[in-house]
């Protein structure tokens, strides 16, 4: 990842391992969380040393924001859900990160959150790669 | 809430319940969760009929940002807390309203999200004075 390094930025470990990359936005990675339960991407936007959204700068705020709802509204379109998650936490890990959740009345954990609902169900490779084509086409 | 009623908005039931307020800001109103298990903050875009964020206007997209960074920057500031979780759900209320919340290791349910855990922990009523207060003047 050239961008990455050049810039000082490295993506986190367990964000690198729980995680596929879907495609390179203006600020953030997208990532496709490896977790057939629920269709979950992540943004992560490409800054070092970033915890809160609060610590960007003002411009990177309103691009995260853009990409954020690009990224929403996309999910929303391609599964055509009951709702859209979205949510930063940060708990477990620090760097900053979004989540992008499409949710339905009938998914597992429902009308609770998905963070640390039961255990991870990785994809089928084709499967997660055909999601993420249909997903970038609505980008 | 003549201001509510002017635009066409009214307050969801359940939210106002829950939560008391605290202050308008320029697009939202900013209440606190009356729930004293954490420090928990809600704005709620005073815009009729809308669910997602990417329902809103780019423009209202952008105050809402600016405004969501603005308490999450004073809460931390106000609490000293490890993290802010900051989400919009939505799957049990509707009406748009984003959560920005004071986490700490010891706090119940750690590392976990808030929602759903446990049963609400009213304040006392002098009790969340004081902290609306004290938030007041950190914004």
């Amino acid at each position: 990842m050239l961008r990455g390094l050049k810039a000082g930025f490295s993506l986190n470990a367990r964000l690198e391992s729980d995680s596929d990359p879907v495609m390179w936005l203006g600020l953030c990675e997208l990532r496709l969380m490896n977790d057939s339960r629920w269709p979950w991407l992540i943004l992560i936007p490409q800054r070092p040393d970033i915890v809160e959204i609060h610590d960007l700068t003002p411009l990177d705020q309103a691009m995260l924001t853009f990409e954020t709802n690009m990224v929403s509204q996309a999910l929303k379109a391609v599964t055509g859900c009951t709702k859209i998650n979205t949510g930063a936490l940060g708990n477990i890990v620090r760097q900053l990160h979004v989540h992008v959740i499409a949710r339905n009345e009938d998914d597992p954990g429902w009308p609770g959150p998905v963070w640390g609902h039961g255990v991870r169900q990785p994809y089928a490779p084709a499967e997660a790669h055909g999601f993420a084509e249909k997903l970038k086409a609505a980008l």
